[in-house]
């Protein structure tokens, strides 16, 4: 995994894709699977909903810390397999065989099996709504991986594919901060 | 455009599309591009982020209401070219010619051209981090289109096209509320 400029990092997310959420409560790893989430600004600065039905949320709530990994097609059954056990009584690393990485800034892991890794510290949570709002500090890619579709859940059980890409980038340059 | 039962609207924003988003500020339509947007429950809920710096925002922010609406790849260039011009100065339904369809709840149109529809209440606006929190309230599908593919921005201007998709739904069974 090879470090990326932070600046760039809202592009690994924009385009919605399913990713795992680590954290640590202080005593161990804990992984999530999730799809509500959003950017929220060019700095890179996300929100995710989640609450306290969740295992993952104390551990964020404590900690103001999390990693935003994200899978390609290859992990799909990782990715629902996580998302259909609870951390509170199955250790996910061991059960999904996931490599737990030291990132740079924050104590949940990345994940090396994952294309791009984020390290976030918690920035606020709105309570009422049950959003958390995440600052990404330190990103990572692993730009060597062949695989490098990511998956978008639909929401009921299926899952769309990263298909072609289309370049619009010289339409968007005035709308982009410079450098991105 | 057929209607669709709301409890599944959710579906149709979870992957994470780039979308349309129509306004009426009392005077006339508008139309906006985004892609900072969430699913935040199967109600469905959906935050999207924006704020005084769009001229959309103040339409949203008096009538309270908008149209999501969804576009295909076929929809490309008109996704861009309302995402890099301005209400202020552009009647964008007619450079676009876009055909506003009147909803059956909300003032702001639905889109003819676009595979999905969702007409949206503001249930609130988290100033603090330009947070508007949507109810969908009725949505609709033109399921006869050909073009179903629908696209996700990276950000930098290039966008990701609909691939293949993959069925876990036997999987994904318990987490989801009865009859989606």
């Amino acid at each position: 995994m090879k470090k990326m400029k932070i600046d760039k990092a809202f592009t690994l997310m924009e385009s919605g894709p399913v990713v795992l959420v680590t954290t640590n409560d202080g005593k161990k790893n804990n992984v999530m699977t999730i799809s509500w989430t959003m950017v929220m600004d060019f700095t890179p600065r996300f929100a995710i909903t989640t609450g306290p039905w969740n295992y993952s949320f104390s551990a964020l709530k404590k900690s103001k810390e999390c990693v935003i990994a994200i899978p390609t097609v290859d992990l799909i059954d990782t990715v629902m397999g996580i998302g259909t056990c609870s951390g509170a009584d199955t250790d996910k690393f061991e059960k999904f065989m996931l490599t737990a990485v030291k990132g740079k800034k924050v104590k949940p892991p990345l994940i090396e099996e994952c294309l791009a890794n984020i390290e976030c510290k918690v920035i606020d949570i709105v309570k009422k709504h049950n959003i958390i709002v995440l600052d990404g500090i330190v990103a990572y890619i692993d730009d060597k991986r062949k695989e490098k579709r990511t998956l978008h859940a639909v929401g009921d059980g299926t899952f769309i594919v990263d298909g072609r890409k289309i370049d619009r980038r010289k339409m968007m340059k005035s709308k982009l901060p410079v450098g991105v």
